[in-house]
């Protein structure tokens, strides 16, 4: 039985959310779950679409509430309500190209809503924090693969990655003025594939800004052809290359985060979660072909401005300091999302004419 | 006449804002200030102290709210009352010392009363922004003088100025998305000095983060010492290199920045409003002695973490662009502050024991 009994997870009606959720549950966490389903499905009844299946899978609950970070008194009034023992920062938007866009919406929705989480967590004295922070903070790699002491803030190029790199630097000036704090950062890399039981799973609400659900709506004939950005970069195949991690190796990441908050007090750590292989774009359609047997027709299209050549991590101290090393191979990471696909088409919705009926509304 | 008339200052009631409106006012500008007491004095009718003896000075008359950024619904009214042009940002929480104690109410303060401020503006399609920035963004400078395409927010050493950093970096996002905005950021060097009527000044309602005040203070008899952290940097005489800018020359800095924001759509440009010589601070301090003939004993202390050796303005590009340059010498600094202090030995309270009854309540 783990110290911190209750965990707090903001956005976790999310895709990374969810899986972490259930590996939360599997290990005897109590878990209180805020969204504002901004990017996720909500249901009818005001629940989530994803919660209730994780809460199938693992036969245990959650507690919910439909909550923004924005509105400050709700969030307050449920840290009232509950003895909340441990954070887990999920809850931002997150597509890159919106961000370029809309960048007044991007820094309001995460920085405000961090602000106001550190707020309330600070007024209930709860000092043990995990946030989901991103290898984009790390600009171009000045050497690779990519470890925790690379540079961050120099030439981000685009905004979703600047909030999260302004936020490492509050977290860090807190932790230093106030040595209650004890706050994880863990550096994402890119994380796909799904819970092996098809129950959940990636269902990106807006245009595509991941790949592997790009590639699947293209394999599973939603959509007619696969876009790649950049064919003549550096590389073996001259396609980017990037570290994909399964999304499933990410949620046992946030359980040992909690576990070494737990038996540490660090202030501020940031470990990256990633595999330590760099992997070509034209790989990972290749292997989801292979591995599914479906065809996936891509076409090479111009880079795109400020996309990086090659991204990958040293996932060492993640390992050494958290025992926790990634397991899934890419081939798991193809079959889970397709097994996620085949089942739910339409993802958390039954069919293609359902509506979303959420939205940031900008 | 200006085609802007009407301008909307924030922070309007402090040192720099009040400097500033006597110039907007003696421009025929119309002028809506709101200050919310943080770092500035009220009287009991609720009125500022300093914007009353602004009217003094001026003869003219300014619209005034007692209001916190933070509250979007009061902002939104006064935009919603009053059809404004363009906006002068001065409001923030300003004292370094103090930001890295406090990291998060000044990352609240001043991110969301910026974000707040943004999206009201965009609301009421009012895109015309003058931002109060500062040289502490440039971080320890890699060559001197500094010119505004140095590197900004390598190394910042203190929470006040990557505050400034952040909102930079957030207006140059959004104004390349909306290319409606058309915004000056002026990154201020060492303010110091008062109005040469003496009616207005520097009146810090904490402790000293600034030097002049303290020498001023030392001079009238109020402190017994002055403390002067570094003696053995690598200057002429051992202690610290600033650029020491007179108020008033700031001033007119603003009103030559919104002249520039109404000639010309630049969408984001930052200017340095420096003098461009570089002084010791024992050089300001014999200067003060000189011309007021007060006695300023001091004492040399450890240099603190995070000081900088040197820091001084090319001001160049404010010269060309926006028709700007400092006039006023070190000589008429210390003397003008002086005037203020000795006509003004509590600043605007009456006496020593009156109470200064705002503060920010942390």
């Amino acid at each position: 039985m783990a110290q911190f009994e209750t965990v707090f997870v903001t956005g976790g009606a999310g895709y990374i959310g969810s899986h972490t959720i259930v590996e939360l549950l599997n290990a005897n966490y109590e878990v209180i779950v805020i969204d504002n389903f901004v990017n996720s499905v909500d249901e009818p009844n005001g629940e989530s679409a994803a919660l209730r299946r994780v809460e199938k899978i693992t036969g245990k609950t959650v507690t919910f509430y439909k909550c923004d970070l924005l509105d400050r008194t709700a969030l307050f009034d449920i840290f009232e309500k509950h003895k909340i023992d441990c954070v887990i920062h999920f809850a931002a938007i997150k597509a890159v190209g919106e961000s370029m866009e809309y960048p007044l919406l991007y820094y309001k929705n995460n920085l405000i809503g961090m602000l106001n989480l550190l707020e309330v967590m600070e007024r209930h004295e709860c000092y043990q924090l995990v946030f989901s922070s991103s290898c984009t903070i790390y600009g171009e790699p000045k050497q690779l693969p990519i470890t925790e002491d690379h540079e961050i803030g120099g030439n981000i190029t685009n905004v979703y990655g600047k909030t999260k790199y302004f936020i490492e630097e509050m977290l860090a000036d807190i932790s230093h003025s106030n040595k209650k704090w004890n706050i994880i950062c863990l550096r994402y890399f890119n994380p796909v594939g799904a819970h092996p039981s098809g129950e959940i799973g990636e269902d990106p609400t807006k245009a595509f800004s991941n790949i592997m659900p790009y590639i699947a709506q293209v394999a599973i004939g939603h959509k007619p052809i696969l876009t790649i950005f950049g064919g003549d970069y550096n590389t073996s195949d001259g396609t980017g290359v990037r570290d994909y991690i399964h999304v499933m190796d990410l949620a046992t990441g946030h359980v040992a985060a909690l576990r070494k908050l737990c038996r540490e007090h660090q202030h501020l750590k940031a470990y990256n979660l990633g595999t330590g292989r760099g992997v070509t774009v034209l790989e990972l359609v290749k292997t989801f072909e292979k591995v599914t047997g479906a065809a996936v027709p891509f076409r090479i299209m111009e880079k795109r401005e400020g996309d990086i050549t090659a991204m990958f991590a040293n996932a060492d101290l993640a390992d050494q300091e958290l025992e926790w090393k990634a397991k899934h191979t890419l081939e798991e990471m193809c079959i889970d999302f397709w097994r996620w696909q085949t089942k739910n088409p339409y993802g958390y919705r039954p069919n293609k004419s359902s509506k979303i009926t959420n939205g940031h509304g900008h």
